[in-house]
């Protein structure tokens, strides 16, 4: 009675290995089943959207091998109406293999064949697993190979996620753009090395952090053209064995009209299929915008610190409670995961370039690896720039009145007199300021260096936040004075 | 009507923030909520281990306030029962925050003390959200913060999760122990360089990989005591504040007791809450492990490359088809899972460092990714190792003949015969048979500089795979004849 | 006596500190010899270009100020005067602070500063030291702040360093073509994942390489471009305090002229003064190329294994015995050192990558590791590229017999059948083949799947090399005969 | 002419590559110079330190080759002396090959035996180059390979670099200690999350300092035991194939009475050949010990921000001008440079880690660059941490006024109250008190939820410093007041 209830919910299916039994219900078959067994790591499931890619490219090459004349058009309608399917977000859960695996991908580009084949079965009237009528390898996989589907696959995700990624960026900048505008008139105290340096105003802080953004986004821009070269065609190695001529030409136009995506075909497609580098370069990229994005999160919680034992010079949103034990207590939670997934992103990238430096003669099998923290460091970036923008950047406001008593206190304006008395002079009077407790002024005005009137025109805080030297028209006056 | 609706379907929460409708048949509640708001990073669930390890930390708590007379008998109870019940699996799904998290990890001790406080009122016939019954901050968290819940958590789950990774390794370490054995009479090249060195044995080759994979075992234990430290009690800061000074003496040993696992209390408390460094250098030792294991992973697959083309010394078991173009092409896919899970866990481990480097004053507010990283190390390498052992190393064969073809075949074997004839002119033999393609020994013959016999007792194979000089006994004579 | 001997040998110098003795005869003064005391980190010397870079600087500076009238002609003359002979490389060793040290490189301009005064001091008849006719920080450093001057003085050295590796880049890229070309008839076994796959030609192989190099080189100038937009006239945080109006628009031409490099000035000199990301930037391309190096030395190294048990393929040319105790050992010494540089220019990156992210508010006080591991990698990749190209590249010779050996004795020609009897068929042939020994050939012809004719029409290993189905207008009938 | 000078200045050498002119005067030979022109990369000598491990390591060798009958005592005696000399600091600058070398340290070793072979000679009374006297294969490098000498030598150099290093991080140790006592009754603000916590004293910040650096000696004490495992006695791969018997069992004594070090011979010599794990262990507690020290000189440049609009509570102690534009800056120079070694270090272990996981088969061929990084990791390391103590930690001086005021305004003390009044409550005061500017005390007193009496013993910051809730026997009542 087992064995029986066995013939009714799985079909047995057969490849070089051996036999072996599929559930019945399932698109998937025995190569994805092996796959999923040897390769348990993870638990996760593959991106939806490298799915996706997979089935672009499947259609691609069911609509090419039919123009070329190496499939039927049945066959190939079926396939393409399958992978339609798959696109509408049908079938993701036959999708069983783990993100992590051996083999460069072919577990995941078997997974794809199968699960369109049987589909392409049913929709020609067949049975799942009777691959007589459409077949995984001499059908779907007609002309192709994991060395090119994969990287391409790879290839065509990243764009995608990327553009995200340059969305929330652009929201980011111009949030933080807008801040620039907002906080302008606000003076407060310019830090070099944590020290007390010369007066910035908030605006120009903000406009910085803006300005950082988008060169983070032209750079990202230039790195996506590196995703832009497909080795399909190559097939095995990149020499494009098992490929009809016109078919290495047709491919990768079909895949451009089909996915509406920019791609042209590598011209040395043996290079294109061994070689990981373009996507270092994006990690590398995606890695220099992390590190931008993590030291506007460290300035967030500095200025913010507080709030009456820090600087205390901005306030971030309360999104929620800071402390289990400490009451009212609201801590810089976003600019956090935002320095948080900059970190992992930061270790991706070494993940990454190891995975990249271990490729061997005609190819790297170390793909996944690459996909999987390369998919995690966009989306997780992506994610953390969204809440940054909706729940930190976009409701900061500033205390002014405590960033003007810090610039009015301190002895950085000592800078704006050192054109007028020199640097040693200047330099002693900030050494007696610090250690009394006096002013500036008070001191300068003691020593008589300079009248009330000229350091009245010398020590405008707004004026030090521009470029120029304060009162250089006292400057032949006071250097004469001072000789 | 869709208001109706609404009062049916959730019940409102308060907490300094704000109101906010949660909804009402699950057992987190509003911080829990905001939080996931705020967080939405990765899209995955926290561990289940660190899960429970809050359930054993939260059951100690109640024990221990109980004890010291803090919150009442019934109350604590009830949370003892919540406890239990999470530990048993339950409310798993209502541990609804990201891993990736901003806050130090306040919204997973606050989703866990919701969670519980929730079930408790329940279970002292309450409804969910009554917080006067059993609050999660009064009651649930009563005497800890974040500041030292959320570290022990995290340490107590890196151990369990280590205990099962040890686990992993020992049976690969016997695993390959039994084919050092299988393989202790196979005589092969050895190479250094990747250029033919001198005869070894494959059984000598699969011992050294057991002695390395047992150091790493070694190390791993001596590196979990780091994690045996913990700082429960000290709160906020690591002071103690708010924690009676009897509470504060029986945490621990009640933890113990509760989790059946080998803690000690931190001497320095502060210390111990603000320093992340016994993640790093658990992190450390297992990417240690990540190297050994990548580097057997490398020669698995040199040495059974081929099958014709390569050196095809060993054979790897055939797990799956290894190319979806090349027919019968059978590739090594579990060694090479092997290299891409050592990649990560070395990215990891720059993760891990980053976020440690980053604490700041009394706390590093980086927790949770140091923790995502650090499971997802261990884990991933569990899980590789596990497949290693049971769909590669068990099922390995030797190609006897072959190896012994190479030995035999090769110019190495001249360094046996160099203590009999000085560096150089040995060097001079290997550089002519090298060039002509003859065999050393036929040129030692011609040259004249050992008899046959000599060269019989110098040059053993098997002789040359342990120590000492063969043909020692011959040393003084032809030495002389040399000279 | 000893006082005597001493006003000698010392000057006395001062600065807010205190007063400190200076050696007589050196022209640095008190600041660099209070830097070189705090910081005995490397013990090593600043990299000559970045020395080579500050005259630059110093001497458009000097050029500049006396254009708007803010120094004398006379003073402004002999600092040219003294950064000229700076740049013909005199007073290197006048130079004495550590590459790694506090401060953000305020040591290191201050180095400057006072070498160049001290020297222009002398041109103008006074005594070392006697700062009163030409004072460090008032002349020198007139309209200049180290936070302008050292990240423009980083670039300009990363640049000159860069044009470097690139001429070496591009030999190494001629190099590879050449041998290419030489090479382009020999048939070899294509390998991936370590097991035979299809035929590929050397001479593709070396052309794949040579584009990969072509590749990194054209990413490294893209990256180049991240170094010509300078800070110059942002002085202490980017607003330009001190820094007359007039200067701000002359000073990038004048050093433009003057080094004859190409800058631009950043349109947002707060931000360009605060951020580093286009150093990690840079790093990312450079490493992205150490992979490609990386990559191109294991191929080497595995191509060239043996010379008799290995793949022996490719005889890498013997530059220095291989082995103290093994004779005649020829080993791939020159890759190995490319894989080393390879390696530390991925650490480097970090490094890099790390201080980048540690910058806070108005400075990065990070940059000197920045720049220490930036040339270093650059430098290391140069030389390391340099012997590749002449120890290595331009002496490799092929084993064409070998070569042609494996192709033919290898099972991998069968891909070629796949398309003329299907995959599953010819994976049955393939899995035959390689348990029994036979050639696919004669297990073909015995099954009688295609003719004798037939295969001598596909199973040519050149046409496999190329794009296109080998016999493809026997498919047609060959399908119809298997189906 | 030019002919007959040369004859004068140069001696010809041979090895198997050919013949190559040495200058005459120099101790090293043929196999040095080729090493030198293959491999200039870095530009830098050896490490001292190195060299003086292989002068013992040559020494053992002689004198147990000499024991066991291998070679005459005339010979062995030349050997140990020109060792002797060595070690007195004589010939280091004969050792001319870089540190960065491909070919596992061979051209070092060999640069080794050529040293030592050419001083034994002239001390035998012969010419150098006079190979038949003493030889630097046959004699000097009698019974070793490359493959166990350098492995041996790297282990026995950062064993003595680590206890440099540890000798200083006990005195950061003791500095620290120091400090915690002299600060020990300066009451300050907790931070967590860079926001106001509650009351800490500064003394228990540097307690917890100093528990963090003594924790790091005993890790590093551990990780120095994985450098006493040798595996001299292997020879090539590990089998000790020409090693005698009796020259295997004595030679690792012999070594550990020459070096007066503690060392144990492996077990498994084949295991200890190929397998650098050691060293990248021993990176990781380097690695873990940077962490600690950078997120201390974090603490202390955030501690001591200001000097007035910052937090200002500490004062590092001036030891340089700040800024070459702001007179009387005073910046953190000192932690900045513990920070960059910390960087540093972190990427070298990236590097370490890298090149360990590169090993193939019987041995690793990159053990130089692990130990070029390993050394500068520890040597920066060291040098850091002696500025560290002596030109920053023990000059730090509290401003307690700064200190306490801070405590004193602070809505941090709020956590005190919350176990009288529940955490909501406690939340809500929070809240109102950070709006209104209002003090916590007086909100309280307003509501009337504490009486003065009662808040005077709750709200003594002393006490919240300490383990135990604050009035905790007023709490049964106040609890009950506020049911």
């Amino acid at each position: 009675m087992e064995k029986e209830k066995k013939t009714i919910d799985y079909r047995v299916e057969k490849d070089s290995i051996g036999t072996k039994d599929v559930p019945e219900g399932v698109y998937y078959g025995v190569q994805s089943l092996r796959a999923a067994e040897n390769f348990h790591i993870t638990g996760l499931s593959m991106h939806p959207e490298i799915i996706n890619s997979l089935a672009y490219i499947k259609k691609a090459a069911a609509i090419t091998n039919c123009e070329v004349g190496i499939i039927d058009k049945k066959i190939a309608n079926a396939i393409v109406k399958a992978c339609d399917e798959i696109l509408e977000g049908k079938f993701h859960k036959d999708f069983i293999v783990d993100p992590i695996q051996g083999g460069a991908g072919t577990s995941l580009n078997m997974n794809a064949n199968e699960v369109i084949a049987n589909r392409a079965i049913e929709l020609l009237g067949g049975q799942k697993g009777d691959y007589s009528i459409v077949n995984p390898n001499d059908h779907v996989n007609c002309s192709q190979s994991t060395n090119d589907v994969i990287p391409t696959a790879g290839k065509m995700t990243s764009l995608r996620l990327l553009k995200n990624l340059k969305k929330e960026l652009r929201r980011l900048y111009e949030a933080l753009s807008k801040k620039a505008d907002e906080f302008d008139h606000v003076i407060k105290m310019g830090r070099t090395q944590m020290q007390d340096a010369v007066p910035i105003r908030l605006g120009q802080e903000f406009k910085a952090y803006s300005v950082a953004v988008m060169r983070d986004i032209n750079r990202m821009d230039k790195a996506m053209d590196e995703m832009r070269t497909l080795n399909m065609g190559g097939t095995a190695v990149g020499t494009g064995i098992n490929a009809d001529e016109a078919y290495l030409k047709r491919i990768v136009p079909n895949l451009v009209e089909i996915s509406g995506m920019d791609f042209v075909q590598a011209f040395d497609l043996i290079d294109a299929t061994q070689n990981l580098d373009p996507f270092v370069a994006v990690s590398g990229a995606i890695k220099a915008c992390a590190v931008t994005l993590s030291k506007i999160a460290n300035d967030f919680r500095l200025m913010s610190s507080g709030p009456r034992a820090g600087f205390g010079e901005i306030n971030l949103p309360a999104k929620q409670n800071g402390s289990s034990i400490m009451p009212g207590k609201v801590n810089p939670v976003i600019p956090e995961v935002v320095n948080q997934v900059a970190f992992n992103v930061i270790g991706n990238d070494v993940t990454i370039t190891m995975a990249a430096e271990a490729g061997q003669l005609e190819l790297n099998a170390f793909e996944p690896i690459v996909f999987y923290c390369m998919f995690q460091s966009i989306d997780t970036m992506a994610y953390a720039v969204q809440t940054f923008v909706d729940n930190c950047v976009s409701g900061i406001t500033a205390n002014e009145t405590r960033c003007r008593y810090l610039v009015e206190n301190s002895v950085g304006v000592i800078t704006a007199i050192c054109p007028h008395v020199g640097y040693q002079k200047a330099a002693d009077i900030a050494k007696q300021a610090i250690k009394t407790g006096e002013s500036v002024r008070d001191l300068i005005l003691k020593e008589g260096l300079l009248t009330e009137d000229e350091l009245n025109e010398i020590m405008d805080p707004v004026n030090m936040t521009e470029p120029g030297i304060s009162g250089k028209e006292l400057l032949v006056k006071t250097t004469a004075k001072n000789a």
